[in-house]
């Protein structure tokens, strides 16, 4: 049986993103309830996002996606152009990681939310990396906001389950 | 601090539904892959379904919008008479179910959409119940739905955490 | 039969929100994108944003349990202290939200959770006036904030249906 | 301007579905409320659920990922084995058709969930063809439930907006 958590953790490597990076994106989403917050007592809800099956297989199928993109072999060409260019309408992208959200209650979609407009930090530098054309991270960008996001509900909570 | 899933279990209890009904409902969902499944497997489910925060306010809610509809204190009149009649465009119900469900991902959706239609056992009575106008069921068939949507996907996806 | 869409005008006025309001919020969300958007503009997606039977019988069941909280009449105290004070786990208020967000896809979903967090104009007003005890706003200010929402995303999308 | 709509009719015809078969699935879930419906009257909600932006683009990316994991050429090689054996546990299919029926509110959702376990007409194809190895329809059978219970709400809300 496949390690999906940790293929998942190599895949975020490969295009750019540590698990601490996703914690300080996390740490940024709960600044205002707990100022002296470390990074650090985030990384277990982010261990604990990513164990989850859902999880795993958004986030595989969100990078094979920007990958091909990248590659310039999907099939359909018109597809391809607009997640090259994550075009504002497309959605597709928000989609999937409102399934990882949903995962972790209304807390993770607002922090979503709150994050995907602000691009904060890794968010923000994949957002910028996509923009120069030899990078795709149309999925990638919302998965990472989406993790981030459900591993600080998941904190908030309290929620050790 | 109060045992909010102690008073989830009684609040059930008061409207008509046991641990029981539900987890014979969850079983219901789980045949067609676990034939010999018994519904006491199911019970652990359930109790951690109703551990969740969001799960126990969601219930309160319901049930607290069941009782006041049966007693007629709405402000709202118009609203009370649409509840009352489990008005089939209300969609509110179905709404508050959904919070539940998306907690279990894709397959507890599922499941409350086939139980939903199918009106099986416990969900069955207590919309029959709810029909003659002496109780008020609208929101609590959802919710029971959705618990035991949850628990069997909780129990398929193997996921003891 | 009752005209609910003039009655939910009706409610939002009685409850301090009007519609320049909810315009004046999407305008906020839309600012990025077309800076110089007169809030008018905004008003026919918010009357059609209103148009939606979800949406009325949610913000309908929203005054309802404001209204209830603030008359002290919930038969449950637990669950009224807990509407009360806007308890922060509570979530069923941004459940309903997201019942209506949802109708206007994931744009809608992510303006909610940025205004909902940001406290924007009426949103930011009704959260105040629901501190200080006499009133209580915790299921209003996320049901004009997803209004708001999603008067911005139909609009953004140019969906004129 | 690419007119998506009718490349999305397209894409489906080549996938071995026509709005013929949509349309027949629709009406199988309206049939207990209205017992004389013919699906003739359905073709109109059929198109304009397609006419959405969101669901063509979920529509595309749903062909693309059923073609690549046909060609097998995936990058990932766990991913491509995992949706060609449309793997019950998977879930990112539901989650683009929750997508579609978001947008057309719980009865939406109901209806998808009660089509996909009862796998009426051209699901049951869909799912059928896909078992053989030849073929996989893992993401279309979802999208097509998705796409005939949106119309099947839109019809109930009699809503031609």
């Amino acid at each position: 049986m496949i390690n999906f958590r940790d293929k998942c953790i190599q895949l975020l490597k490969e295009r750019g993103v540590t698990l601490d990076d996703i914690a300080d994106a996390a740490r940024f989403l709960q600044a205002n309830y707990h100022a002296d917050l470390k990074k650090e007592e985030l990384l277990e809800s982010i261990h604990s996002v990513l164990d989850k099956r859902e999880v795993q297989f958004a986030l595989m199928t969100a990078v094979e996606l920007d990958k091909q993109a990248e590659n310039k072999t999907y099939l359909d060409k018109d597809l391809e152009a607009i997640i090259r260019r994550d075009e504002g309408l497309y959605g597709v992208d928000e989609v999937l990681a409102y399934g990882i959200c949903n995962l972790y209650g209304s807390i993770a979609l607002t922090n979503f939310g709150f994050i995907d407009k602000k691009k904060y930090g890794i968010i923000e530098k994949l957002n910028g990396d996509g923009k120069d054309g030899r990078y795709c991270h149309t999925f990638l960008d919302d998965i990472v906001g989406a993790i981030a996001a459900s591993a600080a509900s998941r904190f908030a909570h309290g929620d050790r389950k």
